[in-house]
């Protein structure tokens, strides 16, 4: 909703990387600086020259794409687009009935005419062109004060989208690297009718479950297949019957030479958000009272969800999507934290920080404007810690109750519409509105309001119980207004009045709510409608000081990232921001702890051995036979003996970079990157280059699954593979 | 108290071990075999002639002791021993005062004066002379009858004691190979002066508990010292100020060499039991019936044991030993079980016979030999079988109440001492008396009415829950004649009567008890005296059962052997009987899942990293001050560039191999055996070559605690090591 202060790319160099291969292997790199890293690239083993790789609109980056929050990349001249399985998981569950769970049991539609619509407001993102706008956006903004800085930039931002955007499914956005040392237009084509294909079973495409999830042995064969189509002018289109497939400029080819350790992979694709750049001190912060206290209310909000669902079904898959992100974080986190603390990454960030302070010693000038940004920051960051507490409970409120996220939503959207479409904050501009109803419907799948409600509740006592300095005073007044005598009572009412009354819950309701104009959706008096209006300006309040420190941060980081650049040479990969990156490893195991060694690929062999028939180790009775039977095929790895299931690469990722395209040295797809490991979890922070590893899928994994398990030849042979078990899928194994 | 049938030692060749390198190491040898094996020990490095390791009376093997269900070995002239923590633990407690809490911190004796006396009935046995009597007891008994057979070879045994035994700590017994086919009368000098030297702290003789025992990585240092003290004249003596330190014939020598992966070492000790051999039929029992029950009444008794001390800490004290037998246990079961199924055993048992059978095939009169013999001991395990949960219950009730037990044997002894001492139950005889009383003293740390209550209960119900074939009838008697209305009224009734009247738990009761003839102990009419007396007869019929099966065993196993020695060549070692035996490995780890390999050496680093302030991993803070300084003084390896800490080898150990010396290829001690690995816990029914590890504790990480944490230079001197940190020491570190 607004931009948070984490959504900047703060840089600093990489506190533990010091060899050069170390250092190309921590960063997740814009493709324009391979030429930069071309020499360690060719010692690496890359058969294919680094310059190729710059090229956005050039074979192969021009097949890697963005789903917006995952990654994939084009297998075929027919759109056909491979990602995770988790990336697809979101549109079994939709397309799930209670005849047919496609959750359980995979999909594959077994002619093209047979692929479904995925959820609403999915979305394939080809970047079709990039332009540095540095100068457009820093423009004349010399001595302007920091609020306004914000705007200014916000505005040119938005004018300069608004220039770039075309009907069609041309879209555009602005994103800055190096923490607001430059700025750079992105033009994407955004593909809105995109297909199910194909998915395997849970017990391939989620084995381990989150047992598994993060950990290593990994066995988890984490890919899925979609389909893009276009209106039949090749245009972006709505979906509809009519629709094509969409022909890509460029797409993948499947490697055609075994993965071995020690081989060179990339890993392409869309990573999120890191923060390897920040100070130390808001290092800190984020270790000692950000982390815990995002651990402490997952921790609260999934055991109210689980004990929800724990004597009802229907509650429990309601509550199964929410369950397993929070699940997720909470895991992140608890290992982010616990990495912190055993690696001693914060003592590094403060090692980082004095090297920094110690190479641009001799410049007084630049050690000036250094000292004077951290010491600014810091100021800044004092000034956000004051008001943490409420500040997050404000957001858990939202959190814990969905009811009460799209009422604040649809409230703003109404209040957004009130001003012109340009002034509007951006994600509630008229550009923005298709992907605001998708994403409203999708809600529907996870409105369950007795989990709602013991949610809301547990974070609505927890904002009575704030300190004085950090009330949420509109809360206070309508907790009051209850006339209940204790905070509980007070909040046991409050939730009555909430639950009676609002329409939120109704698909309908919200949808005609989404079209009303303010005065309308308040004369409704919804009682959700009206705590998100009672909320928002406290809301507004805290934007405003979030602008304000946005402000000041665009204008101190570069001063930061100046003398960094200089301490490295200029060989520095930014924060990852959402943006499309190629980060650099080979094939390695690591050692986790004394006394053992993970070594770096996995086989079918541990399928078998931790398959259990219970949850979540389930592999499917023909994948077990086929495996026992010994039946590999072509798919089987000389040096292993046997078929590789899983790999893991020095490479790095972070959310996001789901679905991101692995390539060996031929620039060939050799697997899918589909999570990081429990020890790294810090990886977002501080790259460690001893345990920090990415979790790929082998392709060699997804294509006996693809063949033998599940009998999608139709789709090897798209990719150019000739199935090897065709007869026997035929003949029909359990 | 009776020969149970599992004590018998079975010959079976190895299963899974048919290299002849495998061969060697899946064995627990005898000394005597050692020039079989000549030519692998040669090729595997062995510095010492082979011939060298059979002579009992030389050096190393004289120097290699028992202490009675744990090994040690002789590391000076003067008599001090070396053992596990886990062997001296009980010494540690029953020295322990609330004010001195030697579990906790350990005991270092400062000078010989010092040394305390371990706890009551603690021996040190050391193998002076071993004869082969075969002929002497097998003489005559063809077409004897099964139960007469057993009397007759019970009879001679004693007759062979009796005739070898002679004062002053000479002490005999006979013991058989390859299940009856030779036997061997042992000559054993007894120690029974044994006083605690030293004992690491728990946070190092016991670091990681529980939850690391049968892991690996493992970091405990599982080592301890005692000291055997003789009479003025040379003899065994019972414990006196006036004994002075035994000089034993020979002692080992410490390593001086590095201890590498790959190495050659021996393990030799007093490894108790395997079932290596036992037929098929009897492990399938032993794999779906006995363990399963087994791992069922542990966890029950575990459960009640572990609750009764949760608000009580003097009553979790008094359990302590009891939960760590159990506990223990219990994962040797589990892991056990899990083995056979994860590994196929029965499978590799049953390939095994028929391989058997196939090896015979061209035999007729072999062949026939062999197959009735299996067909009868089928019989006897059905026979056995039919009252199995009866008589396993039979068992637990003493097992759950020590006060039970301890009335049981004194009831027994009674009865016995009616009996001429040649005609009494082995462990009933005039020369048990001591080992006895010892036995009933100690027992006294661990009697605790409460619990031994609330154990006995829950076995008491189940067994008043035992189908119609299988009751136990003078239990039931007892429980009917309580005239209440349920089984549960019953039992808390009977039970209410037992502990109100009982004076069992009174040591000084139970000394008088020790020396009453049968008609003064009955006339007490102690109620558990009462119970035991009644529950006598069912005892009585089990074990005349017991010994006629043992008389089968006898004439029936040897004919399997015979097959067996014929198909090995002869090269072949017998199931472990609690005597002295050398197993054969090398430094070497170990793949213990797909994806990942265990390292056969840990170091100090994986001590640091474990320790988390909370039990069981809080390693002393003068450990982690010298660890964490790097403070390795001569004992770092030169390879692992720091302090080894426990590594792993091939070699096998069972239950009484802990404390087993662990020589180098020159015959030097360079570790300790004191655990297996938790994925071979099959190893006592079939050893798996891939999987079945011993992990030892490194010599230089019990010198350098020794050196640099515990100052016990003293004992270092004694070795014949040169201190290192003498200094650092003295001037004490925290």
């Amino acid at each position: 909703m607004t931009r948070r202060v984490h959504a900047l790319a703060f840089v600093l160099p990489l506190a533990l990387a010091t060899a050069p291969a170390a250092r190309a292997e921590g960063g997740m790199w814009l493709p324009r600086q391979m030429p930069l890293l071309a020499d360690e690239l060719r010692a690496a083993g890359l058969q294919v020259d680094p310059a190729k790789l710059s090229d956005l609109l050039s074979h192969p980056m021009n097949a890697i794409v963005s789903l917006g929050g995952c990654s994939a990349s084009f297998v075929s001249p027919d759109g056909l687009a491979v990602t995770n399985h988790h990336c697809v998981v979101s549109h079994l569950q939709y397309n799930s009935t209670p005849e047919r769970n496609l959750l359980t049991d995979g999909f594959l539609a077994a002619t093209q005419g047979e692929e479904i619509l995925a959820s609403p407001g999915a979305r394939v993102f080809v970047t079709t062109a990039v332009r540095d706008v540095t100068g457009e956006v820093l423009a004349g903004l010399d001595g302007v004060g920091d609020r306004q800085r914000h705007d200014l930039v916000e505005r040119r931002e938005k004018e300069l989208i608004a220039a770039c955007e075309e009907p069609g499914g041309v879209r555009c956005k602005v994103v800055s690297y190096f923490a607001g040392l430059e700025y750079e237009l992105q033009t994407q084509m955004e593909i809105r009718d995109v297909r199910l294909v194909y998915a395997p079973a849970a017990g391939v495409g989620n084995f381990g479950g989150e047992v598994d999830n993060w950990m290593w042995p990994r066995h988890t064969g984490d890919f899925g297949f979609l389909r893009a189509y276009v209106g039949p002018d090749g245009k972006g289109a709505d979906p509809s019957p009519g629709n094509v497939p969409y022909r890509p400029r460029h797409y993948l080819r499947l490697a055609e030479e075994d993965l071995d350790p020690g081989d060179l992979v990339l890993v392409v694709g869309y990573p999120g958000r890191t923060f390897r750049h920040q100070t130390a001190a808001e290092t800190r912060a984020d270790q000692e009272l950000r982390m815990p206290a995002g651990i402490r209310h997952r921790e609260s909000l999934l055991a109210i969800l689980e004990q929800a669902g724990a004597g009802d079904r229907a509650v429990a898959i309601k509550n199964a999507s929410r369950i397993r992100g929070l699940a997720n974080y909470l895991k992140k986190y608890r290992g982010t934290l616990e990495g912190f603390q055993r690696g001693g990454l914060l003592a590094a960030r403060e090692v980082e920080e004095r090297r920094v302070r110690a190479a641009l010693a001799g410049d007084a000038a630049a050690s000036a404007s250094f000292e004077a940004a951290l010491a600014e920051l810091d100021r800044h960051l004092q000034r956000d810690l004051a008001t943490r507490e409420r500040d997050e409970l404000l957001e858990w409120l939202l959190v814990s109750s969905p009811l009460l996220s799209e009422a604040t939503r649809l409230h703003r959207l109404a209040l957004e519409r009130g001003e012109p479409d340009a002034e509007r904050e951006p994600g509630f501009q008229e550009r923005d509105l298709p992907l605001f109803e998708g994403r409203l419907r999708r809600a529907q799948a996870v409105l369950e309001p007795a989990s709602d409600r013991a949610g809301l509740r547990h974070f609505l006592l927890l904002a009575a119980a704030l300190p004085a300095g950090q009330r949420i005073a509109p809360l206070d007044a309508q907790l009051r207004a209850t006339g209940a005598a204790t905070p509980e009572a007070q909040v046991d009412a409050l939730l009555d009045r909430l639950y009676a009354g609002t329409r939120l819950g109704d698909l309908e309701t919200r949808l005609v709510m989404f079209r009303e104009p303010l005065d309308a959706l308040l004369a409704r008096h919804d009682p959700m409608i009206q705590l998100a209006a009672a909320l928002w300006p406290l809301h507004e309040a805290v934007e405003a000081r979030e602008k304000e420190t946005w402000g000041a941060h665009s204008r101190l980081r570069p001063e930061y990232m100046r003398g960094l650049l200089r301490l490295h040479g200029g060989k520095l990969a930014p924060d990852a921001n959402g943006t499309l990156r190629i980060s650099i490893g080979q094939v390695e195991g690591y050692v986790p702890r004394d006394g053992m060694r993970y070594t770096p690929q996995t086989t079918i062999a541990g399928v078998v051995e931790k398959h259990t028939g219970e949850q979540p180790f389930v592999a499917p009775a023909r994948l077990l036979a086929a495996a026992r039977g010994g039946e590999h095929g072509p798919y089987a790895d000389p040096n292993l003996g046997t078929l590789p299931v899983d790999f893991l690469s020095t490479a790095v990722v972070t959310n996001g970079s789901s679905g991101s395209a692995t390539l060996d040295a031929h620039g060939r797809l050799c697997g899918l990157a589909f999570d990081g490991n429990y020890e790294a979890m810090g990886t977002d922070y501080v790259v460690m280059p001893e345990l920090t590893r990415t979790i790929h899928v082998d392709f060699r994994y997804m294509l006996w699954v693809m063949d033998r398990v599940d009998g999608a030849g139709r789709l090897l042979v798209e990719m150019g593979v000739e199935p090897a078990f065709a007869e026997e899928v035929a003949a029909g194994a359990p």
